[in-house]
């Protein structure tokens, strides 16, 4: 198979799809987005019987419990996805949105359309609900998708891509509109993102490793996610109950998500007050604590290095570092922060505000679980991932991250003078 | 002299302003506009004999008067810089906006702020005056802008930049928020665009080559503005005046600037009737039009090839071309157009709408001439380019361009369940 051929002819059937989805309906894109849910709730029995040939191959290729674990479609999988796909429907198409119109003194009026990104090309690894849920938004927001699943989902991607189509084909979408790469072949990844004339714009969702390497050799930009290394400080005016209600929850809600706090920050003045009790429910839970010495001096427990404050977890384990104050805090964040989520626990108007204007992520909070950062919770409807750069789209990216805004002019024969 | 040590430097300082700059109050930044407008004034004498040493210079390294033109500073080119200083001034500050904030059922208020986007590095080549603009933009949108002109203009914007550090000066503000490159070596420019770590977008002002060349190179987000092909329509159901008074103020108010339009398209049905009056009107204003085998058999003129089609003239020549219907009249914008700008002659309602909502460019017009694509007439207050990316900013750039959205979440103790 002559891959970069291959990938050329996704390339321009795509584009060609989303010159079509531009002018689609949103009641075409709705009863296209339903009719894939129907199909695959019709399809449930099919679709995990090809899932089945994925499992088989991935416990023959030694995969681990966590990873056969993501792989596997169930019942209620199916059904979740087919209940994602029912909502993206129900969400406001963005697509032809006119805001700003205004007169200007010329006599023109000036205003802005949204308008789809056009062809996004999305990478990812081994769950195969990004399939679904990636289609989903991209057709929404009138986009064509080219994507590109693990080669360890193979089979049920391509199960999955069936249903797409046939959603697709009963609302008279072109069926370009989503694609599914059908090679595994690694080169597959190299042609999609260095084709900018094709594809406008690359999500990587995976591993540090993939998505660093993807921004480093794309040729088109990238919406990437990178670490979420975050953090909650409390501060020395914060409410001792909200602190330790939010400081727990942020690290033991779920431990291996990107908006869980990896390091605790709190003010010297109420380290002693709060820390041992705090550190105790950690550690009731199950959570390893490491912490600077100002935080061992206080309650028994490891030592953090200067490498736990670089570290994204990702697992029952956190780092507590005693700073002086707001600013020492901010200080923190500044050097070590992924940019993700950060919290400020305090009941001070004054640093309340200062947190919000000088964090640099792309979620900063006051009083609030660093969990919430998350497109349902933010009521973006669905989110395709949460992005960690400052350009385009920051934060969780819903169907606005996969549009753009051209301007429009309405005169009557205007000219200028 | 050590390029990369030099370039680090400059960009290491440029970030720690930028963290500053995040903070400056509006009453601050404004100060700072204001003093440089002034201190541009006062040292007009100055500025002139330092401009004239890259004259001579110029005429002895043999540039063509219209770069000289360029390159030249003028009482009446000064004082229209430090109006345009003044101007940015009396903008209202993006940076601190906040919108969209709501309540989510979970209790939790969530919204979005505007924050700088941190480090802009500009490349430019002759005109001095973007030295000027592109540090006020910058400086009141909460940037640290690094900026490197031309060589041609060293002495010119080394001057300039004296002025601008005056007025950051009294502003007290870090006289790194705006740096200008001290070397003319080209690698200072490689430097810049791959120092992801200090800078976080390049915008590349002059030709072509200079553009493609950076945005193959860079290793952070271009904001970058290609070619202006831009058509007019002259639809079937045009109103004869409104096309005339358009398509002649569209090409003939400025030749040599990215929204002149390049190419006249024009529907089969009005074609007899209008083209002969307004390729006459073209040619006595000296304009040569070169025209399709249709528009040929209308009236007399040049013929135009297929290159002709995808040429960004510049000047006084214009490309004509009979199209069918507004169909075809689309086609031929999606295949040969830039994405600038595009506008469409009609009364007809229907494809008026039409071709606003499928034209793919960042400015697409009804009855307008493309002329207005501009910051200033669409409100901007001033612009750094026109992005013809369709990604972070499209179309004309001000403040708002150089700028991001973070989120923020304001709870009381909220914990995610």
């Amino acid at each position: 198979m002559d891959i970069q051929a291959y990938m050329q002819t996704l390339g321009q059937q795509a584009r060609a799809a989303s010159r079509i989805l531009v002018t689609a309906s949103t009641a075409q894109k709705n009863q296209a987005l339903l009719a894939m849910a129907d199909s695959l709730e019709a399809q449930a029995e099919f679709l995990k019987a090809e899932n089945a040939k994925d499992l088989a191959q991935g416990k023959a290729n030694g995969l681990d419990a966590a990873m056969l674990d993501r792989l596997t479609l169930t019942d209620k999988g199916i059904a979740s996805m087919a209940e994602g796909l029912r909502q993206i429907a129900n969400l406001a198409d963005p697509i032809g949105e006119i805001s700003d119109m205004s007169y200007r003194p010329s006599g023109i009026q000036v205003g802005k359309m949204r308008v789809p990104l056009g062809v996004v090309g999305i990478i990812y690894e081994s769950r195969p609900n990004v399939t679904i849920d990636a289609a989903a938004l991209c057709l929404k927001s009138g986009n064509a998708a080219i994507l590109r699943g693990g080669s360890e989902a193979a089979f049920s991607n391509r199960a999955l891509a069936s249903c797409i189509k046939k959603g697709l084909e009963l609302a008279e979408l072109p069926t370009a509109a989503v694609q599914v790469v059908e090679t595994t072949d690694r080169a597959a990844v190299g042609a999609l993102i260095t084709m900018p004339q094709f594809v406008d714009v690359i999500i990587p969702r995976g591993g540090k490793n993939l998505i660093a390497r993807i921004s480093e050799e794309a040729r088109v930009p990238v919406i990437k996610h990178l670490d979420g290394i975050c953090h909650v400080y409390i501060d020395a005016d914060a409410d001792a109950d909200k602190a330790v209600k939010v400081a727990y929850n942020a690290k033991t809600h779920r431990y291996g998500v990107c908006n869980a706090m990896e390091t605790l920050l709190i003010a010297e003045s109420r380290a002693a007050e709060i820390l041992p009790g705090l550190v105790k429910m950690y550690q009731e839970k199950g959570v390893e604590c490491r912490g600077c010495a100002k935080a061992q001096a206080i309650v028994s427990m490891n030592a953090a290095s200067d490498e736990d404050w670089a570290t994204e977890y990702l697992d029952a384990i956190l780092s507590i570092k005693v700073v002086a104050d707001v600013e020492e805090a901010m200080a923190h964040i500044a050097q070590y922060s992924s940019g993700h989520t950060e919290s400020i626990i305090t009941e001070n108007y004054t640093r309340a505000r200062q947190f919000l204007a000088q964090v640099d992520s792309s979620s900063v909070m006051v009083n609030a679980s660093t969990r919430f950062a998350d497109g349902f919770e933010y009521g973006l409807g669905a989110e395709i991932g949460i992005s960690t750069d400052k350009f385009h789209a920051r934060g969780p990216v819903g169907l606005e991250g996969l549009t753009s805004q051209k301007y429009i002019v309405l005169g009557d024969g205007h000219i200028r003078i």
